[in-house]
């Protein structure tokens, strides 16, 4: 048996043995939906909110050592948790990037003693300042295609110099307006069975994917969950190497995969 | 002189001389847009990212002592720096609400190596657990027009019940889809100069003060620049207690009042 794992499968095993068993220095992109905290299954749910900073804190020192030195590192969680997060990867050296804001478009809340939650967030860090950023790769259409179209035949003057809209669209931006799985799956506005309480849209991981990572990178989840990284990774050429503690989650993954 | 100062008045000072004559526990609402180190201009600017956040404590903690049992606080700021100011409001013991994010709508970044820029984040915390919150009045019109006219006709039938939608729109969410003031008043695509260089949209102030405080509440802003917060507490019937450094600014502030 090898001393590390190999590419291209998702593993059942906890995160941190899972980690440990990593090539140091050799995963492209870790791209991680870890627990919330939010009690939503027993794998979501910690004694304090200090337990689940020390178990967040630990994963995200194993998770360093497998990164190159030009990685990209996605960390998904609350607005709130992630007021956390984003302290202890700067202690770790890593370079701040962006906060993104995933919209849900989700009609979540019900609390009528506050504004009605609706996102989740996305820190994106890098291991150095130099970094794969394929940002033509994830060019989003522009909103007012008519002014666009006539905008296209003879360009507008912008401070002076003229200019011509991109053909593949605009640059896209921190704030993401995608449609939470649960909420593009409801039937009649009711709600159904999902495979995993908080699958990520596929697209929103095909973005992370085309921006910071090219063809036969190394894409890691160590919280893979219902597959959506290693399906579009695999979509996408790129090499995963997944895991996840929970058995039925990994058989979900690669029945999905084989579909693919 | 009075110890303290009059409401519905903005003044010229400086924002810890100001905080420090307000009537302690007077203050119902705080909608503060304070400096974000961004180096728009001298009062943008500090020496490091450590003198901007004892900045930001100081008069955080001469806010604190003004505010009433059951005050509102609104604090915008990058998401970065939010990350930071959000647990020096825990540690004065404030209660966390909303991690609000403004998606401005603005194509304000051109970065090709990370997402473009363009959001800011709202702080919402209150005093206490119990706090005024209207959320009937800022409910958002719904989306889909059609389905929402027949539901009013007959109900959806949601998890069992039969739902009716709201005639005064959906409950309002934590991420605000404002177009800002800098964008809006583009023409042809070119910046126009604006009498300040971070205008606040009034209908995003107007959606504070609505929700979080009620006619003749006091509202304060210790930054109030060209006098959005004291226009918005105006038009709703709300007192204010407003103040800049600047006097350009509070004579731009007392202008816009008198011209409503």
């Amino acid at each position: 048996m090898s001393e590390y794992l190999d590419t291209n499968n998702i593993y059942c095993m906890d995160c941190l043995d899972f980690l440990h068993r990593i090539k140091p220095k050799s995963v492209d992109l870790a791209v991680i939906d870890p627990p919330y905290n939010m009690h939503k299954a027993d794998w979501d749910t910690f004694k304090s909110h200090d337990e689940f900073l020390s178990f967040t804190r630990e994963w995200l020192n194993a998770l360093n050592n497998t990164l190159t030195d030009t990685a990209s590192l996605y960390i998904f969680n609350t607005p709130f948790n992630c007021a956390f997060i984003l302290h202890d990867l700067l202690k770790l050296g890593l370079v701040f990037q962006n906060w993104i804001t995933w919209d849900k478009r989700d009609g979540l809340g019900t609390s009528t003693k506050k504004y009605a939650n609706g996102q989740e967030t996305i820190l994106f860090f890098t291991k150095a300042e130099e970094h794969t950023f394929n940002a033509d790769d994830i060019r989003i259409p522009y909103e007012s295609t008519e002014r666009i179209a006539h905008a296209s035949k003879k360009g507008i003057i912008k401070n002076g110099k003229r200019w011509f809209p991109n053909p593949h669209g605009k640059l896209c931006g921190e704030v993401w307006h995608i449609t939470s799985e649960r909420h593009k799956n409801k039937i009649n506005g009711k709600l159904q069975k999902q495979c995993h309480a908080t699958q990520k849209p596929i697209e929103l991981i095909e973005r992370i994917i085309k921006a910071s990572s090219n063809p036969n990178d190394i894409v890691l989840d160590c919280f893979v969950g219902s597959g959506t990284t290693a399906l579009a990774a695999n979509k996408l050429n790129r090499q995963f190497i997944c895991a996840d503690s929970n058995q039925e989650f990994v058989d979900i993954s690669n029945q999905r995969l084989t579909e693919l």
